[in-house]
């Protein structure tokens, strides 16, 4: 393994050859076999790493080594790196560091640069002005394709893409990008107005990053403009940053659909009491929420000492209702984040669940009564009671599990949190009373 | 909005301004209004689009509308389409039609095509090799960077990137990689081998999409370069592509993690029958699962009726079970989707949820005792039961849940199967033997 190599290369301080070696690598591998240096032999190993590499390491570093890193360094050390940082990473970097920090990286800025700085950190969060960043190339229409090569061959390397370039007028409107594809296969002489695509896809500084990242995705987009409200361009998003904002989407949605507060960090990287602390308050709020049921049962407790074979069959009848509901209700806020459900197809949904749950209802019910009859453990009545339940309360779970993310959706809630236990909770006192009922009717 | 105004020249038969319109829009959205078109009319805007970008409007079609066209058009167009088609695209297609298009796509294309199709239907579906493309620039190390742009100017139109270049010997071993930026910005009297970087990160032709997708989300890369075993390229994967595998493989392992076999298009597209046959297996397994809870429950029938209480608490208690379970195995299978937990992890996972279940145990048993005390709805030992059982269950249920997932993935099944409604059903039964044999302790 390259890393063990390195990890040896340290141990006998041969940094000449481990610089070397170093050279070599792609910066997100340095920047994880840093991580798990302690402070004083990472900065050493920091401080050997090219300038330009070194930046790129400090990005990807967690918030910690981030935090470790500054305050070991120098001003003037500290300063290169402020200079280097692309700009969203720069305002990631201030958002995560505690008061001292950022004081030392405001004291190393430029003065321009901290009124940059206070613009972009009022950005909500989750928006897309909080991803964006200020490293674009910027050309103008009346530019010919060799002036524009020249500009980019200057500052490109300090641009976050040059793939894409951005044509602006003097106002700083955003009037149209041109790909570095077709400046580059393109006659010289010809102007960059002429390549201009103008009906292009933006997003505005507010936009949720959700939003944003389905965009990319739709359009398989490399960057992305981001403009004001007067059609300015503030910046651009890069693809790279919006594979992880998916995969940090992701992750989220599915922490609140089993009923957790989403981890700021990994779940290795995740403290014990962090982990419960997320989990608690949830459990908590279910575990009452249950109580419900049990109000139920104590209810019916006549009915249930008179004919205790129905106890026996609440455990399956609330599992298979809640998992019914778990169902249509993941499709659907799986649906809503991906944008392929929204909420004018709330119709749509509501028919299509109908009959799917009349279908499966239809099944599981036949199913349940074959079974009880041949294992001859219920009577007829009491096995006509039960799957005429286990009809009513798929019916009824599929059709709640499918309205509910619509219905948060409406109200500008996070539809992922009408998942899985939530539904099941509801569902759970639905089927007692609807079990109750029927057996009520039918077994007296 | 701009697909009104689309229908609205189509109705009127004002093919000139329609092309105009068209020419301006991304083919993304051509193609979702041509979707909805019926076959005659959306045939006659297909041949109204320039060629160039009908081609790729066809790409982004559905299966079925592809189907339709390629019935439609003649020989030569279809010849054309083929012809322009990036070499991924074109394997999707002939994997997504019927017998007899496939015969009208094989016949239209040239004996080298044939041959390469034949070699990359081969590919396992999910695999790097079913994802790449044959449409990449490939350079010579002793080229110079002005040959090689020259190269790229000639060639590059029918690549699909030509941001990465890729750079192999006369045996077409992979060297390494040169990006366009790099030869943009660098003196053009220098060699391709002087820009070359060596040290790349690739994947082979049978390696998972998943891995893949975890690479390119790690890395942040534009493309990468797929080898054979021989270290031959032969082929890339591109940003755009991984971005749809990632939501892909997110949405299938949401849908197995609700009990469901994934889909294979989205909600809305998908028929009654459809999503009734990828929840009812499931259903039916979880359901007769559950009669094992019932089972239990009958046997313990004496004591229910001797302390009818225990019975009002029954849901509750499988329900905050099934909740932490669902918990900890969701943290668990997302991490190792995202290859942040791994199955050398197993010993730190169990340590992590250990201390977790014991912290979320005793509160969650403090809280229901101090609820059942207030409310007087239960006596000293009833409570004291039900707040035992309940710690006993919870840390039970979040081992389980934190467990099962790495078991699934060292028996290489899919660990996303052990989520919430599988967990349940073993809890649930877990929780009644539990709960039971607590309470037979301590009530007699």
């Amino acid at each position: 393994m390259k890393d063990e190599r390195i990890l040896e290369l340290i141990e006998q301080k041969n940094y000449i050859e481990l610089k070397k070696e170093l050279s070599d690598m792609n910066e997100v591998d340095i920047s994880e076999i840093l991580e798990e240096l302690e402070q004083n032999t990472s900065l050493l190993v920091f401080r050997i790493l090219p300038k330009d590499v070194a930046v790129e390491v400090f990005a990807h570093f967690s918030a910690e080594k981030q935090e470790e890193i500054i305050s070991a360094v120098s001003d003037k050390e500290l300063k290169f790196i402020l200079g280097e940082l692309f700009f969203d990473d720069m305002i990631d970097l201030i958002e995560e560091m505690p008061a001292n920090i950022v004081n030392k990286i405001l004291t190393n800025s430029t003065h321009e640069e901290r009124v940059l700085i206070n613009q972009f950190l009022k950005y909500p969060s989750h928006s897309a002005g909080s991803l964006m960043t200020i490293e674009y190339v910027e050309l103008k229409k009346n530019m010919t394709i060799q002036e524009a090569l020249a500009h980019i061959k200057e500052t490109g390397l300090s641009k976050e893409t040059i793939y894409t370039c951005y044509v602006t007028d003097n106002k700083k409107k955003l009037e149209g990008i041109v790909s570095l594809r077709n400046l580059v296969i393109s006659d010289s002489d010809m102007k960059v107005g002429d390549l201009l695509h103008e009906e292009i896809i933006y997003v505005e500084t507010h936009d949720d990053q959700g939003t944003v990242a389905n965009l990319f995705t739709k359009y398989g987009f490399m960057a992305m403009p981001v403009v004001d409200k007067e059609h300015r361009l503030t910046g651009i998003i890069t693809f790279d940053d919006i594979m992880e904002v998916i995969e940090d989407e992701n992750t989220e949605d599915m922490q609140r659909m089993a009923a957790m507060t989403p981890l700021e960090t990994t779940y290795l990287d995740s403290g014990v009491l962090e982990l419960s602390k997320q989990r608690i308050p949830w459990l908590l709020v279910l575990m009452l929420g249950a109580s419900v049921t049990g109000g139920i049962i104590t209810k019916f407790e006549n009915l249930l000492s008179t004919y205790a074979i129905l106890m026996a069959f609440i455990p399956m009848i609330m599992n298979t209702g809640g998992s019914s509901g778990n169902q249509s209700s993941t499709l659907i806020i799986r649906g809503l984040a991906t944008e392929d459900v929204t909420l004018k197809d709330a119709g749509k949904v509501l028919w299509k669940e109908l009959r799917i749950s009349l279908l499966v209802s239809v099944i599981l019910g036949l199913v349940i009564y074959g079974k009880n009859v041949l294992t001859g453990k219920a009577g007829f009545m009491v096995s006509l009671t039960i799957s005429l339940t286990m009809g009513v309360i798929v019916m009824l779970a599929t059709i709640v599990g499918g309205m509910l993310p619509l219905a948060a959706k409406k109200l500008k809630l996070d539809p992922a949190i009408m998942a899985g236990p939530l539904i099941t909770t509801i569902v759970d006192a639905l089927a007692l009373v609807v079990y109750f009922g029927i057996a009520s009717t039918l077994l007296f």
